[in-house]
């Protein structure tokens, strides 16, 4: 199923963003970020894909009472996926979003840092 | 599908373990490892497909060209389910298969205490 | 002077808890916590003086403006090194302070293992 | 005497950088990192040495023999001001170093995004 999914998904990702109207709606705040990770994109669904799967693992793991210690080295390992998933994009938002900000000028490179930063402190605190 | 998922494990997550014989063999090395998460195994399983879920939004966000830093913030709520789920497990592990370690006494307890603080390391550098 | 401090240390860290009215006094309700990590009472100064040197590296790299990601590398390096202290510690006190509890029987375990997945719990969201 | 220290500190925190011909020689390649936080130096300096304090007072509770549980909370406390600590100077070389790279234009914003992507990431794992 998640191949379908996938094999569903593929047009869409590889489809024009400019030529999608909720993009372009949601564009008009966030205009870089919509861009920041846009080529990316099939990589970032790969990843997802891929942790998905070992959530499902983990399932699989609890339901057959597999050892409390080999559970946790499995988390410990989507853990690692997820943050390493967020690394990424964080850096396609600082070398997009924040360094367009600064290159437009004004106060708007503030507000970016600002968020990024906060961004960053959620990551830090999970 | 999730909750004909659910339902389908409903059945075996209320069997009596010691009936199982895929929990009795796995039980030979681990056997305090297979009780210690076993009376919370169905909220487990509730909370990883709650996790899987979050991972299929993240899909859909990426998917949507979502402003990356809402991405982040997603990822961040994924990552704190994760390690709160490992957390549980930990705490259980503790209380059984630690504790039931302890209580035997010999050389055992200094093995598992140092198998548990190795998983607690990994948790801490994810 | 750090020299001497552990010299000075030195007669006390052998001496006989038991014999310590204030450790005593302590005792009452944290008996196992005193014996928990009382061994590696010198190791564990070592370190944290080791970790204060790097505190004091840090003042001196903002005082002469070294480059920020230089700072940030050496934060690093110094909170790995309090996480690896705290480590130990947890390994010390799951080994006695809870495995006593374990062995005493009664509730004291289950207080035990909660107050040391909390401590857990902090250090993960640090 | 950590307030002597920091009586002491006082003019040179004050001083003009300008004027200051070891920041000028290390400003060759890092020109932007060096006024990153230069005006929040102080406050930094207040920040290290406050965590310095509590690097002391651990090892004050590890001579006391002070319940394990209580050291590690008070790890958890020194870790997250370090983390506070490195978040501040992230904020500020983000907004500063980072920006300016990429106000200048050319290749350099890519090499300062890499950079500061592996700082945070050493950041999260430690």
């Amino acid at each position: 199923m998640t191949t379908t999914e996938a094999d569903q998904l593929s047009p869409e990702a590889t489809a024009d963003p400019a030529a999608d109207p909720s993009a372009g709606a949601a564009g008009t705040d966030h205009d870089h970020g919509v861009h920041g990770y846009h080529k990316q994109k099939d990589e970032h669904l790969k990843r997802l894909r891929r942790i998905e799967g070992q959530i499902r693992g983990l399932q699989r793991m609890v339901d057959e009472d597999v050892y409390c210690i080999d559970i946790l080295t499995q988390v410990s390992a989507s853990t690692k996926a997820l943050q390493s998933f967020a690394l990424q994009l964080l850096e396609e938002h600082l070398r997009h979003c924040v360094a367009d900000a600064a290159t437009k000028g004004g106060d708007e490179i503030e507000a970016k840092v600002e968020e990024a930063t906060k961004a960053i402190a959620r990551m830090m605190r999970t």
